[in-house]
C-alpha cells in the first residue's frame, strides 16, 4: 500500500499506521475491496462491522432491518469495486438479555438483503458480547473490477441515486422526532447498486466508491488515490426530497446538508467527458462535478460558483 | 443445510433456526469454513469473532497476542478443511480510550500470524465501539478440502497436538494465579496447523474438524455430521504438561480435563483404520478412539474401559 494514495482523516491514519507496521504482511489496504485473482477470475472481498451505540441505536431500527442495513453496507462496497455478489459470512454477536430468536431475526433481515442482490449467506459465526455487533464479509466476482484510482483529468464526476435521506433520519432521531419515512428507510434499508455498478463499469467508468461518510469527505478518498483533484457543484446535488425541510432546521444549504450526509450508500463514479447516457432503470444518475489536474487528494466544492468548505460525516458520535 | 447433521448444544439449535428461516439463502451452514467452487478452485471461507470479556480478558493478553489468537482461531478453520490460507480481513472495533496506535498493535499481532501461515491481511474495517472486538475472516485454497462429515465406521479417530493447555492457562487466571508459562503460550499464541492438515488429507484423512470448544463436545458434531457414533479413551489423550497439576487442583483426572478443554486449536481427525504414518515435523499424532457405527452423534468416552459423561466447555462465561 501506498500511503500516498490514501486520503486524508483519522480512519486513513490509521490504515496508514497499520500498513506501515504490517510491511510486506499486507496487500492494498486503503480501497473498497480486497481484489483476489483465482484462477483467471477476479474476487472482490470486503468486511464492514456494524455496532450498536455507533453505526445505528437499537430504537431505531427492527432486529431485521439491523441485518439488512449491515448486509447492505458490506455488499455496498462490492458494488463499488462493479462485483457480482457470491455472497456473505455473517459474525453476530448479541447480549444475554436478547432471546435465542433474535439471532434468527437478524440473519433473516441479512439473509433478505444479499438474496435481493443474488447471493446466499456462506457462513458465519455466533456468539454472546455486550452489545449487537454484526460484522458481514462479502465476497464477489468483479469481472470488470473499479477502484478509487483510475479517474482521469477531464472526467466527469457522477452520483446515483439521492443524497442526505440517511442523514436526515439520523438528524430527527438526534433531537427524539419521527423521521420522515422516505429517510427512514434510506437509513434502515439501503439497497447496495449492485445492478447499477455493473452498468457503470460496462458504461466506462474509471473510478468508482461507495459513499458512506458522505460525499464532502469521500470524495477526497477518490482525490487522493486517483491523483487528481475533484471540483463539485453543490447546487447539481441530487438531494432526498426530506433534505430541504431538515436543512432548513439546522441552517445548512440542501446541497451542503446533502454532501455531509453519511451512509447513504450510493456510488461515485468518474466517466469519461463524453458520457450522456441514461441508465435503464428507474435509478438516478446525476452528474455533479469534474476531474481536474490539481493538488492530489484536493476536493473544490462550490455552490452558486462560490467555493465552500465543508466538513465530514461523524456517523452518530 | 440439514439440520440432522448438526450436533447437539445451543449453538447448534441457534444455527439450525437461522438456517430454517433463511432456507434457499443460506448454503451448508454448520461446518468449519463455507467451500466455494470458482473456475475449477475450492475456496475455503471462514468468519470468527474474537470479544473482550467473552473470549479473552484484557488483562490476560497484550494487544499482539489479541491480534494474533483472533486470527489464529480463524486460521484454524481453514486448517480443518486442509485448506492453504490466502490472506484474512479484519474488522476491527476498539474502546475510544484506546490510543490510536492499539490498532496497529493489534494488527501485527493479526499480521504475524497470518504470515507465519503463508497469508497476508488483505483488508479490513476500523470502528470505535465499547469493547475491543477482532472478527478475522480467513480465505484459502482447498485442492482437497476436508469436511466434519466423511468419517467411517472402522476409521481411527486422532487429534494432533496436545490438548487442555489452554485451559490449563484459564483456570489459573480464573482464580487470579499466574498461569504456567506452556500454558499461557496455548492460550495466547495457538498455532493453526495448516501445515499438518495437508499432510492428513494427502494420507487419505476421511473427516475433519478443530478444536474449539474441546474434544468432549466437538466430537459430538463430528459424529453428527459423519452420522456415526464415536468411542474415545480418555487415558490416551495426549495432554499438555501443564495438565495434571490443574487437573488435581479441582479434581479431575487429566484426560477428563483436557477433553473439556477448548480453544486449543488442535484438530480431530478419522484416518482409515490401517493407518499407521508419523508426521515429519514435531507436531504429535495420537490415536484416541475410533469410529463406530451406532446412534448418529453419540460419543462414548472411557476411563479404563468404562463409560464416562463428561460436559462440555463453557469458555470462562
Amino acid at each position: 500500500v501506498s500511503g500516498s494514495l490514501l486520503g486524508p482523516g483519522p480512519e486513513f491514519d490509521r490504515i496508514r499506521a497499520i500498513a506501515s507496521g504490517l510491511g510486506s504482511r499486507a496487500a492494498g489496504l486503503g480501497d473498497d475491496c480486497a481484489l483476489l485473482e483465482i484462477a483467471g477470475t477476479t474476487l472482490a472481498l470486503s468486511t464492514d462491522a456494524s455496532v450498536e451505540d455507533v453505526h445505528f441505536r437499537r430504537a431505531w431500527l427492527s432486529l431485521e432491518e439491523i441485518g439488512w442495513r449491515a448486509t447492505a453496507a458490506s455488499l455496498s462496497d462490492l458494488a463499488a469495486a462493479a462485483a457480482q455478489p457470491i455472497g456473505i459470512l455473517a459474525a453476530l454477536t448479541m447480549p444475554g438479555s436478547e432471546p435465542e430468536s433474535s439471532f434468527a431475526s437478524i440473519m433473516a433481515g441479512a439473509g433478505e438483503a444479499v438474496a435481493s442482490v443474488g447471493g446466499v449467506v456462506l457462513g458465519g459465526d455466533l456468539s454472546r458480547g455486550a452489545s449487537i455487533s454484526l460484522t458481514i464479509t462479502s465476497i464477489g466476482r468483479a469481472p470488470r473490477p473499479l477502484r478509487r484510482r483510475g479517474a482521469r483529468p477531464g472526467d466527469g464526476l457522477w452520483v446515483t441515486g439521492e443524497l442526505g435521506g440517511a442523514r436526515a433520519a439520523l438528524m430527527a432521531w438526534k433531537v427524539a422526532r419521527t423521521p420522515d419515512p422516505g429517510a427512514r428507510v434510506r437509513f434502515a434499508r439501503p439497497e447496495p447498486r449492485i445492478e447499477m455498478a455493473g452498468w457503470l463499469a460496462k458504461a466506462g467508468a474509471t473510478a468508482m466508491m461507495d459513499l458512506s461518510d458522505g460525499l464532502a469527505s469521500d470524495a477526497r478518498h477518490l482525490a487522493a488515490a486517483s491523483q487528481v483533484a475533484l471540483r463539485i457543484d453543490l447546487d447539481r446535488l441530487p438531494c432526498h426530497p426530506s433534505v430541504p425541510g431538515e436543512a432548513q432546521v439546522v441552517g445548512e444549504a440542501p446541497g451542503s446538508f446533502a454532501a455531509q450526509g453519511g451512509e447513504d450508500y450510493e456510488l461515485l463514479v468518474t466517466l469519461p467527458a463524453a458520457f450522456d447516457r441514461k441508465p435503464d432503470r428507474g435509478l438516478a444518475l446525476t452528474r455533479v462535478g469534474s476531474v481536474e489536474e490539481g493538488e492530489p487528494g484536493r476536493v473544490i466544492m462550490e455552490r452558486n460558483g462560490v467555493p465552500v468548505t465543508l466538513t465530514g460525516y461523524d456517523h452518530f458520535a
